[in-house]
């Protein structure tokens, strides 16, 4: 398949690392600056980020949420009222401390999240049970003072959204805690085509200044897991530090019980990791930005690119159809838009018109078929369908391969020194316990699933009595 | 109309700036935050914002355009490399200098505008005259250290979208240019009603580091103008200070030239200004979040819930329909959303359902009319169409009335403090007549408008020959 033309990229079973550097670069999704550990997303990589925007964005309005906008700055006094949460986050703050010429009485932080800046508003807004619940919903950049960054995985600032939310009581928050962790498990699985774990985060791993913190995990190509999203319970205490209350029906004062949860452009870097191959990128038909590409064959032949483009114009009604009418040749273009990860590639040259066909070709699978062109729209529309569950089926083979069992300590460092992926594993529910892992075997726990299983009766790690089955992995 | 129950705004013959202030509170756009300067924009705000973005995002995106997104962070040394553009914003830039714990080798400046970023990208993505012309957009948060603010006008922090474009010559950045202003009195005067004048500014108000700046200029309630959109030409400037070159066709190396124009969210604040009344927001139908609001009359009656969400249900094809079915009084609710300036309200009681008919009232005329069932669909689309047109009709005649000729000083002066807005007057061309003008009268230059008009050979400040006519006025 054009092997002279290849843009190479390593191999992901030689370094992978190295060969997810070379896709992002090559497939034109990001751009280093001279900002140390930010990124520049290129308008491919933009491109399938707002595509990611939209589905979730629609799914949040859906559920009852409404966008808002709270400012990029946080006074350093505000930060300090929740005490778990500015401990949590003080480390890794970027600091203003001049505007213009002038130094600033007070140090503004630049927003690593926006608990604080909802909370001051709530406490504002809020006045009676009439008032709630609040639902609302921020598309914003963030600000993580990270050591070690990589293009979409961890980077000094990104892109998300930041879901905050009040409530009457604890049981509505909690209700919420689980609706929007389900969106964003039905993002990543039926868009994504990224299968995940979804579950609850130990109190070493859980949001600073929650009460706890429901997760989904996804497994990468390379056996490490990817936190995906997070929703997190922060009960009355944030609540209680910013003196956010509400007069029930009987008369009387409440706290608030409050809720938020974030996904990020990390995501995108979950996609990348899960989906592509040694060819670039391979991108789930519903989030691509192009899921078909027209690819001219003797272009300079009469009527070649007049039917191409009239093809590009009928199809436009079924699927977002590109068309690359450049002078390089086919076999650069095919190379092209298999890094770029596009579902399929269309062919078609004067012999085909002829024949009254064109040619498709899968990027998943590398399949070739030729198409009568009566029966091009029905085949498109159940060659995407076909190619979105394929994916999406691949991943969860993945996972399920590489999940193990581990009843023993031996067992564990074993099966992740040989299979990586995720362990499971029973756990005493002691934090000691997660720090032995980590320190001996670098793995983390990723979550306590709400599908549990009872493995044995005794914690892996220190052999006491086990609380609860725990999925462990090396994580990003 | 419910006086009992209003919800008084100051009005805006004996106050304008709390009229605004009033309005952009009790519609529930923004509120204050207890960060000096940036402004919290609540959900119907927001909701008129993204309004406003999708349609614009539409229009760049329909002239060849792509997203992308650049860091937040400016080097200090990087922002140095133009000089005009370092002196203009030197003086209103944030600067982070600690991150964590660390204070940072060199200060990073928080972007108040991203030409710097985008100059180093393109230096390393443009090469040859394949690559070109580049057409980035990036929608954004920016800051700017502003000393007096007020929400939308004048910000902290603000919304925007900024556009950078690279081309080969000079010519076809020009082009861009204009084409990229005529997009935005587009979007000005077809979906916000806002009729505007373009032109060009003078060197003394054109954007630091561009070798012209094209404006759209708008007339307020009060007679004051507010620039509701720029678009540079930035020359080759930036290209020789980054270096930014590309072989041409002969092979040659040739600097690059660029534009960049924004948009930003003080376009709500013009949006306020220009169709406001003393009963709150006028908000354009084409832009408004809720074009049509069904309060029912007598609601505990039976039926008449059903028969108002069936309404909502079938009309919502035809427009964006809400519904208002609290125990709250109908007054109220009326109050409420002429406030918000929701363009249609449709009653709807027992009487009306026996009729077969509902009222509707428009809110930019107060207009109360009894429509039969049958003909409400035609009915309301036509006047959301009435609605948007005599919003603009009406702006533009306040604009005529409010526009003055001057032919000399003694007139700009007397013109300016009793009618306020527009003043056209012939100018030499020299910035001195510029400042002598401003100083004496705190009137700007607007712009060099693209329409000429000779009034007269004498420059309204020095008297000596004139050179162009320019708007001159108040300004925002």
């Amino acid at each position: 398949m054009g092997k002279g033309f290849v843009q190479e990229v390593t191999a992901m079973e030689d370094d992978f690392a190295q060969w997810y550097t070379d896709v992002v670069k090559k497939a034109d999704l990001v751009d280093y600056s001279s900002v140390r550990g930010s990124m520049i997303i290129r308008p491919y990589g933009y491109a399938i980020w707002e595509n990611i925007k939209n589905e979730l964005d629609h799914r949040i309005k859906e559920t009852g949420h409404e966008n808002v906008y709270m400012p990029l700055f946080i006074p350093e006094s505000m930060l300090q009222r929740e005490k778990d949460h500015i401990e949590g986050f003080a480390p890794e703050v970027a600091w203003v401390t001049h505007g213009g010429d002038e130094e600033l009485t007070e140090r503004l932080c630049v927003r690593p999240t926006s608990e604080i800046l909802f909370c001051e508003h709530y406490k504002n807004i809020i006045h009676s049970y009439r008032d709630l619940p609040k639902l609302y919903n921020q598309w914003a950049n963030v600000v993580r003072w990270e050591k070690t960054t990589r293009p979409f995985l961890r980077t000094l600032e990104f892109l998300w959204q930041e879901g905050h939310t009040c409530h009457v009581d604890a049981e509505d928050a909690k209700e919420e805690t689980t609706r929007m962790l389900n969106v964003y498990a039905d993002l990543c699985e039926n868009i994504l085509a990224i299968p995940v774990l979804k579950g609850q985060k130990t109190e070493k791993e859980k949001f600073a200044g929650a009460d706890f913190t429901y997760t989904i995990e996804s497994l990468m190509h390379d056996g490490k897991a990817l936190q995906s999203g997070t929703s997190h319970y922060l009960g009355d205490g944030f609540a209680r530090a910013f003196g956010i209350q509400y007069s029930d029906q009987n008369g009387e004062q409440q706290f608030v019980h409050q809720t938020s949860w974030g996904l990020t452009t990390r995501i995108i870097g979950a996609m990348i990791m899960v989906h592509g191959d040694n060819r670039g990128l391979v991108i789930p038909p519903k989030i691509a930005p192009t899921q078909l590409m027209i690819v001219p064959i003797a272009q300079h032949k009469e009527g070649v690119l007049d039917f191409a483009y009239d093809l590009k114009e009928k199809l436009s009604s079924i699927a977002r159809v590109g068309i690359d009418a450049s002078d390089k040749k086919p076999g650069w273009k095919f190379n092209e838009y298999e890094m770029k990860g596009i579902p399929l590639r269309l062919e078609v040259g004067p012999k085909d018109i002829e024949k009254e066909q064109v040619v498709l070709v899968r990027r998943d699978t590398g399949e070739k078929v030729f198409i009568p062109l009566n029966e091009l729209d029905t085949t498109i529309t159940k060659l995407l369908a076909e190619i979105q569950n394929n994916l999406y089926r691949k991943a969860v083979k993945l996972r399920e391969k590489r999940t193990s069992v581990a009843l023993s300590f031996e067992e564990f460092e074993d099966k992740l020194e040989n299979h990586g992926g995720f362990i499971k594993a029973m756990w005493c529910g002691e934090t000691s316990c997660e720090e032995q892992i980590k320190e001996k075997t670098s793995a983390t726990s990723r979550c306590i699933p709400f599908e549990q299983e009872s493995l044995s009766d005794q914690c892996v790690c220190c052999g006491e009595k086990a609380k609860e089955m725990v999925y462990w992995a090396k994580a990003y």
